[in-house]
């Protein structure tokens, strides 16, 4: 998807605009350089035509862009703060043993792992610290992020299969369970898909080329399947244990304190959701050496180079 | 964002490649032009340079779009079938006398507006016969479709809120209602907003630019709430419905034909947002007029213009 720096816009204008003169933007950068200008180099946004105007733009993209991935930072951390509250304090803790206390891992696995650790690994590519650097660690690291993501999910899978078995309950029946294990099922095959095809050196360039929009349009999909089982796992689990004749419970249409914790934590991680796909869909944020020069394909969710 | 048709890119090679040449993409197409050549305009893309490519290109990009509106539009209509059919067979049919029949408008009316309705709204842009004509239909066409949308949804939740009171049950207690109610709030704000500034004559072209990436960022979102909304309120239902002690029904365990009727509904819903999402970000599918020529922003949603 990437050309040589050989394009050779020019200005429209004798005074460039902000769109045409965007700093972090190569092609705008481009559309005010030189006939013969390079294209700017990982970890730096060639200012060629447009002095003026190119170091506030990139300051004020890179201030925009730190705020919303701290928002991001302090989302997830408020979802797994949240997930970790609600079952120790309201649901008894917790267990390895068939019991109820058992199953309190699943939601703290599976927030944890498949929404927050995931989204982290999603928007790592966005940083721009990480730009001026080599990009194989930062492949490493986001393999990295997503297989601890993948290895939570399925732990935290195995503690409902397993919950489930010991107290001889039915497996994969409900909605919330459709959507959850396609999620990880998806999320599986992505991850082998994306190591074979992105970090083994064997794999060659063309593949990674025709990979990668499938790639980065699987990793929005499962993201977005990830949010809507958590919201319906969080909301069936509520109805489950907040019954008026249930051991002197509040019922859940009385909002008690677990109730409105438990809406809170499905709303912080709708938020965390919308938040992480903004970061990942907005072209400024990406790296300098990703944004499509071509315009021929700009997939919704640009996390992961050739 | 739009830009005048003076940019003077160049080929990079003496054989264009795929992505350069790519006649749909208007900045490719530009790469492939002359120094002077304009913009293509609308409903037209054009091949200068690359006339061995650009028609193969744009004509299986063109097929690309509507196999996948195709499914879109079809995927829609089973949703809605699916949601009929559940209620009218499984759930009784329909009333509006405070009984359970009432509450069975609620799903019907949320997933044909705030969902099928609200997706085939969003994409309606992209469709290549709208792009060789003035845009004022289309947009009129467009607000008019969300506006059904919107009042559909609003009947949905009137058709809840009225069985609610009338059997003495809470409202707006559980995570699927305070979901449910964010999209539909969000919605109504959305299109008050956008029609005052996209639509009204007298709203400035600067209020219209400032405007546009908080409408599109605001729709995707709102598209992402209705989905969680509507499968954790299927799930909810059909937990609520589906128990061994009620009326001789089967439990939802066992996974008697409605509950694979609601699941797949749900799955329906899920693959549609999923598709109306992909049409929207993929940029060769957007009208010609409204790519991003300065890649200063690009929107996750590019579903209105200026």
């Amino acid at each position: 998807m990437q050309q040589s720096g050989t394009q050779s816009p020019s200005c429209t204008g004798s005074y460039p605009s902000v769109s045409e003169c965007f700093p972090l933007g190569s092609l705008s950068t481009a559309a005010c350089g030189s006939e013969t200008a390079p294209m700017p180099q990982k970890g730096e946004a060639s200012t060629q035509g447009c002095p003026q105007l190119a170091d506030p733009f990139k300051m004020r993209s890179t201030v925009n862009f730190y705020l919303c991935y701290l928002l991001c930072l302090a989302l997830g951390l408020a979802c797994v703060v949240c997930v970790c509250l609600w079952n120790s304090r309201w649901r008894g803790g917790f267990a390895w043993d068939g019991s109820a206390l058992q199953f309190n891992w699943h939601p703290v696995l599976m927030v944890t792992g498949l929404v927050v650790l995931y989204g982290y690994g999603a928007v790592l590519y966005r940083v721009p610290l990480t730009w001026g650097q080599n990009k194989l660690p930062w492949k490493l690291l986001h393999a990295a992020l997503m297989l601890i993501s993948l290895i939570l999910s399925i732990l935290g899978l195995y503690a409902v299969f397993n919950f489930h078995n010991a107290n001889k309950i039915a497996n994969l029946y409900s909605l919330h369970s459709w959507i959850g294990i396609a999620a990880v099922a998806l999320f599986a095959v992505q991850w082998a898909v994306g190591f074979a095809g992105f970090l083994l050196p064997c794999s060659p360039v063309l593949l990674r080329k025709l990979l990668k929009p499938a790639h980065v349009w699987l990793g929005g999909s499962i993201l977005l399947l990830s949010v809507a089982a958590c919201i319906s796992g969080i909301n069936e689990k509520l109805f489950f244990v907040l019954k008026a004749n249930l051991r002197g419970a509040e019922p859940y249409s009385n909002l008690p304190a677990e109730a409105v914790l438990g809406n809170s934590l499905g709303a912080l991680i709708v938020a965390f959701g919308l938040v992480v796909l903004n970061i990942l869909s907005n072209i400024k944020w990406q790296r300098p050496d990703s944004r499509p020069q071509d315009m021929a394909y700009t997939p919704l969710l640009q996390e992961e180079n050739d």
